[in-house]
Parts: C-alpha cells; structure tokens; sequence
C-alpha cells in the first residue's frame, strides 16, 4: 500500500496551528532585530505522556540553535528566541515523548504508593539509562553505564538502588540526552529580522535636478547643499526619483503634454536612453562618483539615500537593442508601448514577463539592484511593483535579503487592498497605503486597526504620505497651514515611517492641475525654482514633530497604539505607548482644520496603568508654551484652534 | 542560481486565501450531499488585466471538470460545485489570463475611439485566432483559420474587417479555445461528500446480553427482540458496544472490582480470548451468521447497526502469541499492560504503536474495519482514539473512505479540546462532544455558538449524548422527569446527530456509584434484567421529540441556529431554521428543572422574516394540547412549569 510511504508512523507526536505563520509558512513575517520572536504551537500525541518541545531557529545558512518550549496548558506550548543579527531566519517546532522522563515520573508515583513490582521498574529505568548513556557524551556515558549497572544489580539494597534513581543528580543527567529518533518536526517559517529603520524612518523626497541656479540642471553636488537643512528638519532618509538617462522618443512636455518643447527635461520615469539605462546616471546630475561622493555627504548628516526603482524603459533604452525578446513586438515591426485603451503611453515600454527568456530577465533586474547596493545605496523605493509579477518579487527580494539583510525596499502600490499586502508577503519591507485618503477621523481609526491587527501587523509596515510627487489630495489643495501640519502630525504619530515630496510640502505648495488630484506644472515634468525659504512655511513645526518622534520610543513603530474615545467627531485621540508604559504620549488632532473644537477625551486608565484617583500632568510637546495640565481620572478636557495649532501631542507624566 | 527552478516565472497569475481551506489544504472539509460546495478565492496578477478563473474539482479517481468562477470585485472570485455522489473529493482554484480576450477588450475602445492603427490591431488579433485555431476542434479550426486570413487581407474593406472582430460569434468561438499554457493552478483542497446520516442520526446504545431470559447471557436473536420499540421511540441507528470474545486474565468483575467472580461476564472492552479477537464474535451471543441476520431484522424496520471498535487487547487475545512485537515486554518477561500511576489496568494490554512492526500493524487494524464492513456494518463508534496515533488515523479512515464512502466513524475522544479536533481533521465523521457537562444556558450557548463557527463547523460533526455507560452526571444523578427530557429535548433540537445509553435513559435510571459520575451495577461488568417498561419511563415523550426531528428539515443539521435573548438567565432560547425559512421552529428550555420560569424572549424578527407589525402563530409541537397562539412583534411570554413540561418546541406558522 504505497500511501503509507508518506507516513512516518511510530512518531506519535504532532504539531498544529504554530503562530506566527503565514498562509501556512509560504510568506515570511517580518520583526526588527529589537523584538522577541514569540511562538506558540498545539503539540499533541495520543497518549497522557508528558511532551518535550522545543522552538528550534537558525539564521539562514547557519546552523539550528534549540531553546524549550513552556507547557501553558490544553496543548499549547510557547517558546522565543532573540535574534542575534539581522536577516533571514527560519524556525520551526520540534517535539517528542520522552521515554526516560516519562518512566521516571511513573516511577516515583509507584515508589511513592508501595508498587511492589519496583524491581521491575528499575530494570526498565536501567535500559532507558543506558540508551542514554550511548548518545551522551565520553564522560559522561562512563557515568551512566555505572548507574545502570547499579538498578540492575539485584545484589544490592533495593532501598539504594531506589534512592540513587530517584536523585536529581540522576534524573538530570539522564534527561540531558534524550531520545529523540522518534521526534516531529513542524513546518517552517520564515521571519525576516530588519534593522530599526525598518519600522523607523522618516523620509524627504526631492528632485535633485532642481536644485541647481535658476534655468540650469541640478547635479548631485547642487543636491547636496540641500541636505544640511534637510537633517536640520529631522529627517533620515532622503529619497531621490530616478536618476537614470532619460529617453528622448515621445517624450513627455511640461504639465505630461504629448510633445516636448525643446529644452523640456522630461520625466525621469522614462527610462533609458544611448547613455544608459537602470545601472547609469543621467550626465547631467553627475558621474557614479558624484554619486557616491553625495552618499558620504548625506552620510556626514547621518542621512541615508533612497533610489527609485522602476522597471520600465523609454524607446530608447539599450535594453530594446540588446534584449528585444523582452519587450512584445507588433506585428507591423513597432515595439508594444504601454496602453490602458484608448489611451497610449508612447514614452514608456513595458517589460514583456511573460518572455521566454524570463530567467536571463530575472537576474538582469536583480541585478540592477545588485549594482547599486555594491555603489553603497541600502533603500530603494519601487515603482509600481504591483504591475510586475507577483512570484519575480518573492524570487527577488529574498535572494538580495539573503546577501544584504540590512536593504530595505518601499513597494509603491497604489493599488487594491489584496495586491499590496501580497506584495509586502513577497518581501516589501515597507508599502505605501491608502493614507491620503483617509479624511475623517472614523476613518483613519478603522484604517490603523487593519493596519495594526493579523495578519496585516505581520508582514506589512506602512509608510504614511502626505504628499507625492503623484499626489495632491483634495484636502490640501483646499487646505491651510493646519491642514499641513494636521496631516504631517498624523503620519508621523501613527505610523513609524513616514515621507513627505519636498520642499512642495513644507512650503504648503498646493496648485492642482484643474480638476485633478495632481500638482500644477509638476515637477516630474520640468525644472522648479524653489525658494526653499518661502515665507509662510512649516519648517520648523516638522523639525519639532520629528525631534519628538526621534526622543519617544513609543512613536518608532506601530506597537502600542490605543484608541481614545472623544465625544466630538471631528477629532481623532490616541495613545502611543512602549509595552512597559514608560514612554506615553496622547494625541489629539482637530480633523476641521478651519475650525476651533473642543470635548472631553475618556482615557483608558487600567491600559494606561494610571489609578482612577491619581493625578497625572500632560505637556503638550507640539506647543512647549503651553502651561503643564494636571489632570485626574479619565474624563478630560481639550479645546484646539487649528489657527494656533491643529494637534495636541501631550506627553504624560506621573 | 537554483533556487529560480522552483518557479514558474512565466505564470502571471497568483491565487490566494482559498476557502474553505483547512490549515492549507493538509486535512478534509466536510458536506453533505445535498450541500453545495462554496468556494473563494483571491486571484491577482501583475496588470490591470481580466482575469479568467475557474473552479477545478473530481471525485477521487475519477476526471477533472470546471465551472467558471465569478469576479465579485476586489480580486474576490466565487464559485460554487455540487458532488454527484458521496465520497472523497478534491477542488482547486485555477486562473490564467487570457490573451484573445484582453487584446479583445482593447480593441473594441480603441474602434470606438477611432484608433488610426487599428489595422495594426487586425494582425495582432488574427494571430490569436490562429493560436485558437490550432486548439481548437477540427470544424471549428477551419472558420477559425479563415477569420484569421480575413483579418489579415489588407485588400479586403477595413470596416468589414473591424466588423467580423467585433461580432459576438466570432468573440464566442475565439474565446471557447483559450491558451492556458501560462495557467496558475493553485492549492487542493479535500472535501469528503457525506451521506445524510452523518449530520441528522438518532442513537440507541444497547447491550445485547442484557436481553436474554432472567439470568442468562443474552444473543443477537434475543436483542432483536427489542428493535421495533426502538424504530417505534424514532432511532435510525443501534449500537452496540464491542461483541467480540472477552478476555478471562485479570477479568474485572461487577461494579468494576478487581476480581470476578465465577459468572461474571467481564467487560465487553477486554477484548480477545481462546476464541479470537477483534474479529470474531462473542459465541453467548451468536455466529457472525446470527450478526448478520440481526443486521436484517434491523435494517426491516429502518435501523443501521453500529459496532464499537477499541483498539486494546485483554492479555488472552490471539494477537499477544502471534504479533508479540505489538506489544510492550518488560524485563521480567510480563506484557505491559495499561496504567495511569500508580493505578494498573491489568485487564487491558495497549497496542504499542511504537513497534518497529508498524505498518504491519496498521494494516491489521485497517482490516478489522474492513472485515465488519464486508460482514455489513457502515457505522462505527471508535473507542477511545486518541490514545493511537493521530496520523495512524488520518491514513485509515482516507483509506476507507476512498473505498466506502458511506461508512461513519463516530470518535469516541473525552479528551481536550485541541485532540478532540485534531481527530476530527484526521477524518472522523461524527465527534463525542462536552454537552453532557454543559449544565447552564449561557455555557451551553457559548458552546453551540463555537461548534457552529469556522472552523470548526467546517470538520466537525457533534453528536450530543445526555447519557452513556460510562458518563451519569450529576445533573441526572439529582434528576427528575423534566431533568432526562430536558436534557434530551436540548441534545435533540441543538445537534442533528444524538444518542442514549438506553434502556436506562428512559428508564430515568439514576443511582450513582456512590461519589462518581457512573452508574451503580454498571453493565459494562454485569448482565442486566430490566424491565424495558418501567412505569414512569419517558419512551412517548421521546418518541414525540424524535418524530418532531423526522418532519422538520431546520432540526437536521447544525445549520440555521439563532439564540434567541429572554430576560431569564434559567433558560435557553433559540430558533432554529432552514435557509430558506421555510421550516422555523423556535426552542424555548427551562433549566431550572425543579421550579416554574417565567419571561420574555425577544424574537430576531429580520432575521426570521416577519414583519414587526405583523402577526403569526406559533404551534408548540411538544405538547400538542396547547393552544396556538397568536404572537405579534419581537416581544412575547413564555411559562415553563417543569412538572409538566422542560421546553416548548414551537413551530412558527405565518
């Protein structure tokens, strides 16, 4: 009867239902290198014995390491482990009946009770004492054969040879080699340990190339001279659109006008042209060195730099020489550009997944990152992955986490809910979300809890956006200085990671292209001018915002958010809180940003840990001018003027 | 790089979160054949491409066939199969995109947007008919060859050309050949089709022996002596425990005592002596001729046979002289017999499932089944499963069930909750629950309502015993009338599949083994004489209550149970209806067995379909002599005098 091969049948232990697992170990979960991976299991068999279980992990490459699993009752056990570096880990559950400590708690049971069969007892201890004896060690084994010998040795006083078997020294001794030939092991998963900044950063977004002198192309060295600010404002990474050649074929005019005027500078996701394609720098912002020499300049400001991955070509990119069997070709000889019927992106060429050639397709695009990882880039931001395949990112991102742990990648999806998580199952470290578009305060609280329940906390780390390049939402291009601020105090108190498309933003720049949801004379099409300084700015708010997130564990991640009731629905009020409840801040943001508010905010005390009868000061850490409140049980008071300020970001202290 | 093999990178489609799925596939959904199958999926891919997606599903052994699956939105696909028969089945979801209809889309915007390069779209169209041409079925291979020339011939008049693309019989031929050589097929999914009987059954237990003349053993013939008042009470299945030959080495004798005496006819769980084993029948109670004709008389008055089998062995059964290694030795050369510490069970000898010998032994335990189902029996009461290996059943019972699906395996496991389960997965039909010690309606409540969620309802049959051999609670042990009909009343209307230990149920037998919760005289160690009339038994009432099961569909299945809210925490109140609320019966139970309950229940009328101003009867089946009342809104009385009856049982008639 063949189906029985696919049974291992003596082994009568199994092992169910292991958290965290996703979608039964196809996907890995994500932690940071800070966190305990908790596991927890249902270890059954078919007996009352008593089961040895173990949480067995290991770094990929690396060998197995093993720590116990705790019994918490009706089948469950739990066990963690730390990892010691980033990267990818696997673990798994392990368990076994235990012959030897079985019959000892047998034993001693009998013992206790009088059996008058204890002699037979003990000869099936010695048996078990010498099984163990031949897997331990040298010194050891010495040990155990002798006390073997002694159970058996019927010459001997019972009452001894009962005594040394029911010593702890013995039961130790025995119990360290169990046997074990007979154990289940469970499935795998996998679980990716991330640096902080995974689950930490705050990102500022610019085109290089419109930071050089009035009408002239920017270079990485203009770019530079941005970057003291930009530390200045507290932000981390900075993040530049692509910086590759740029086609000429059909390419784009100011405001995306189908024909380009002489001198337009087209959009730099167009790209490829003879100078280059995805591993080149267009010449005018400078030369690879150039490059590299910005990285140790953002670098000195304790910057990281982000590029912008996007896996299209214009006409013009050496691809469609070289590798014409990855593009699709019409009949009539042309190359098949992008289309969404009836409209035509002529400047853009999809890349043809479906080629035969896909492995040699593959190793290209990873090695596209490959090529700027070894130039000294560690984050990219990803153009569109969700119109790439689904199974190349799972492929890809794992075998650059295997070699460079410490990259992160950003998934721009702007697409359905079940498309962006698959792509941050696949190995997104961060995704954009539906941020901008969460307008009212019932709202956002409904869209954080998905974002912060399983499975999504597992795997999905949002980055919240004001702004994009891309993206003017309606409520800031009717906005004001609040709205800005508003928005700006949300992303950066409700998600760890956070970017804004500079300096649009802190200069509150907000001229749509009519009828859109799109800025005016977009800088994805032509050269800005900025006055980097513009009166009216909102620089310094940011920079105080940032400072806050930077000094409160509690805002560095999406643990321990709370949401607080308000009995005014314009408001949202919230908790941010470390597990110990040593850092605890209370939001709360007036979503009419043209509009005083006022109400009470009802504070879960027993979560807060605070006593109903204790009184508690809050001090606004968005406004330091404000008097320190003392406040006393849950029910309190707050009133925000949006012209003064749109939020308040108290922080409580006993 | 190797790893790229384990991918098929051309594949664009990716299918995810299929349901019903059971921890990914590893264990059996269960439905009944009247259900039909639902399934759902997520199904993506890397464009904003359409998507075609099917349902695949086969029988065990027998071909695949496919129904469409609907986009519902959101990458939601559904699609729904209905078995033809019971038995084991498979189903799988499987997307691929399909080129002909995607360029097909395309082509009718770009003709309405009069695209001056629709000629170009003419050839790359005619290419796909080709495509479908060489697919196709000869007949239809030829139009479609000769639409592909049509569209080709640039002679031929642009608009005509157009005009045969955009026909609705050349899209319907097309389409009917798609190229799926790109197709995603994802993860299987089993559900093994059931026959009614393993979601609406009735038990009788009954012990054989205890139906001869005053002081002898009873036989086969003389049981069924007793199955027309058994058809006649409204069961459709007898059971009986094991009737093999019983052991006479460390026999137990009455009242369990750890010596019989001469005469005493042990327990019928110590199986095997000199006259065989788990195969042979007992011969005080007839030949396997004398079970089979039994078989006969049963099934002329509508009853299946259920037989227990219990996997342990008296210490004079064939198997320890002829399979030794199935068994544990001790080095006194004595055959481990069953024990829990310091107590021994020496009359029972444990299979040690451990044994090198193990296939060996699983097919012999395999066989025992086989052999009753060949002598004619399709229901087993398994004893005590999960002390034998979880996996040794998970091949078993798939293995009986690819040959006989209409064998139900009832699982015998008072054991914890996570155990009780994982039998369930390992393919047991029917499980033993706790409802025996569910003695309060918000405890009873509260496990109904985890029965019928997900998953659980989804691999789990309950069957409901208020009583059994081994189990008289206390609630019965204090009991009077109401209390046995109460608690039958609630097994009957909350769980499609019950059983009693009769005749004592019905007898209302209730005297304890002084501080257990067993029987006093228990017959599992003693012939019995009863009077099967006993004035004050409960036979009519039970009858009464399984005739009501018979005639109301919304009784037959764990499906369509609503608690219903009453302002008295003595009592449970639910409705209980088919999907198409044909069939509403609303259940109102008097726990308190002892006094008078009064209040209201507050009827769900949405949910029940009636309007709240409109008004309806309601008919109580259990105690035909009421009146019907007329009842209007949600609000409404009830009075429950136990000395009459526990529960009303009303049907809702509008």
């Amino acid at each position: 009867m063949s189906r029985l091969s696919h049974f291992s049948g003596r082994n009568r232990v199994v092992i169910d239902a292991m958290r965290p697992m996703l979608d039964g170990g196809a996907f890995p979960v994500k932690r940071r290198l800070s966190d305990t991976v908790d596991v927890e299991a249902h270890v059954l068999a078919d007996s009352h014995a008593h089961l040895d279980v173990v949480l067995s992990y290991r770094k990929y490459g690396e060998s197995w390491e093993e720590v116990p699993m705790r019994d918490v009752g009706n089948d469950v056990f739990c066990g963690a482990f730390h990892p010691a570096s980033i990267g990818v880990h696997v673990f798994r559950v392990i368990g076994w009946i235990d012959a030897f400590r079985n019959w000892h708690v047998g034993f001693v049971k009998k013992t206790a009770a009088g059996d008058p069969d204890i002699a037979v007892e003990l000869l099936i201890g010695a048996k078990l004492v010498e099984a163990a004896a031949g897997r331990a060690a040298d010194g050891e084994a010495a040990q155990l054969y002798d006390w073997a010998i002694i159970l058996r040795d019927a010459s001997r006083d019972l009452g001894q040879r009962v005594q040394l078997a029911s010593s702890s020294d013995f039961y130790a001794l025995v119990s360290a080699y169990p046997d074990r030939s007979l154990q289940t092991i469970g499935a795998e998963q996998e679980v990716w340990v991330e640096r902080d900044e995974a689950y930490f950063s705050t990102w500022y977004e610019y085109f290089p190339r419109s930071c050089g002198p009035v009408g002239q192309h920017g270079t990485f060295r203009d770019a530079a001279g941005r970057l003291p600010e930009i530390a200045r404002m507290g932000f981390n990474i900075v993040y530049f659109p692509p910086i590759h050649p740029i086609g000429r074929t059909f390419r784009k005019g100011k405001n995306n006008s189908l024909t380009a005027a002489d001198g337009d500078v087209g959009s730099p996701w167009a790209i490829g042209s003879e100078e280059g394609g995805h591993t080149a720098i267009h010449p005018e912002l400078g030369t690879v060195e150039d490059f590299q020499w910005f990285l140790g300049k953002a670098a000195e400001q304790g910057l990281e730099v982000a590029l912008d991955i996007a896996f299209q070509c214009s006409p013009d990119h050496p691809y469609v020489r070289s590798h014409p069997e990855w593009f699709q070709w019409r009949p009539d000889g042309s190359v098949q550009y992008a289309e969404n019927p009836p409209k035509k992106y002529q400047d853009i060429l999809p890349i043809h997944f479906e080629t035969l050639d896909w492995e040699a397709l593959w190793e290209e695009l990873k090695g596209v990152f490959e090529y700027w990882i070894e130039v000294g880039v560690t984050v990219f931001r990803v153009d569109n992955p969700h119109t790439k395949p689904m199974e190349f990112w799972r492929w890809c991102l794992r075998e650059i986490k295997l070699k460079h742990p410490e990259v992160i990648f950003l998934s721009e999806a702007f697409t359905r809910p079940k498309r962006k998580y698959r792509l941050a199952k696949a190995g997104f470290t961060q995704g954009y979300t539906y941020f901008t578009w969460r307008n009212h305060p019932a709202e956002m609280r409904a869209y954080l809890e998905e974002l912060t329940s399983d499975p999504v906390r597992q795997f999905f780390l949002p980055n919240f956006w004001p702004n994009t390049p891309d993206i003017l939402h309606e409520d800031l291009q009717r906005g004001n200085r609040a709205t800005f601020m508003g928005r700006y105090i949300l992303a950066a108190t409700l998600s760890g990671n956070l970017g804004i498309y500079g300096p649009a933003f802190e200069l509150l720049e907000h001229e749509p292209f009519p009828g859109k949801e799109e800025y005016n004379h977009n800088e994805k099409y032509e050269l800005k001018n900025w006055d980097w300084d513009r009166p009216g700015n909102i620089k310094s708010e940011i920079a105080r915002v940032n400072e806050i997130r930077r000094g409160h564990r509690a805002m560095q991640g999406m643990e321990g958010l709370v949401f607080v009731a308000t009995d005014n629905p314009h408001v949202l009020a919230y908790i941010r809180q470390t597990a110990d409840r040593a850092d605890q801040l209370l939001v709360i943001v007036n979503f009419d940003w043209h509009h005083t508010q006022t109400g009470f905010v009802e504070l879960p005390l027993l979560e807060l840990g605070i006593g109903s009868d204790k009184s508690f000061s809050v001090k606004d850490l968005y406004d330091p001018s404000m008097p320190c409140y003392e406040w006393r049980g849950s029910r309190n008071f707050f009133k925000l003027d949006p012209s003064k300020a749109p939020a308040h970001i108290f922080q409580l202290l006993r």
